[in-house]
């Protein structure tokens, strides 16, 4: 038995939602301290003064909240062999200590590899949505699925 | 006096070439376990039965890693507010313990802004290359630098 969802099975049009991720201070801090130590990203007072008018998630931060929510909730069951890349990512609003994110993905198109025969990309789109409903980052994933084997 | 790189300094054309980040075992670990656990990222033997012959790092651990050196080597001394978002993504080699990245950026584009008039989007291509030259990573950024005030 193999319950696998192949490339073949991927239809477009598919959307999913899931996920559910609690935003904390101290997650933001500590990212942002490894990998984007700017001011409104590390310290409340700092991020008052700023643009932001208060604490805010390094984007790559939220990138990597969402890498998470796709691991917990579609990877387990795909036969997907990772990401290529992707493309029009925005960071369209800041994400704040206390905001729970989730994500909506919608599967725009599947395409044939022209060089290879065991796998297929298909094309998402995914929004990041906070509690309010708003998007916070939204991007398109070209991401890599295996051929269905012959049977 | 004021030594600020303003959105009317940046010139198409311009190249910067910096950062160094060595890339540990234990890292890619920590990155995964929080946010990419696929086990890949998390275990050499299962790494080493995978596609990638060996442990490879989370690819949003890869983008973190460009924005630390952007943070410690590009941001001081730019008028920049920050990054609107990027395209074209690719992630095109694994990236490995033991590997030293560094970057390359060229700026492509300057393009005022409709809606205001005191910022502007400067297009950045980077490119996160290994020890050995390669590209593991590119992508191009729309960053949004401030106008030069009136003297």
């Amino acid at each position: 038995m193999n319950d696998l969802i192949y490339w073949e099975d991927v239809k477009v049009g598919e959307r999913q939602r899931f996920g559910r991720y609690p935003v904390t201070r101290e997650e933001i801090v500590e990212f942002a301290r490894q990998f984007d130590p700017q001011p409104f990203h590390l310290d409340e007072a700092a991020a008052g003064a700023s643009i932001f008018g208060g604490l805010i998630a390094s984007g790559w931060h939220t990138g990597a909240m969402l890498m998470r929510m796709i691991c917990d909730h579609a990877i387990p069951g795909a036969a997907s062999t990772g990401a290529i890349g992707f493309d029009d990512l925005r960071w369209l609003r800041p994400v704040r200590p206390g905001d729970v994110l989730e994500v909506e993905t919608l599967v725009t198109d599947t395409i044939e590899s022209r060089s290879r025969n065991d796998v297929g990309t298909v094309k998402i789109q995914s929004r990041v949505l906070n509690q309010r409903g708003e998007d916070v980052m939204t991007l398109t994933s070209l991401v890599l699925y295996r051929r269905r084997p012959p049977a």
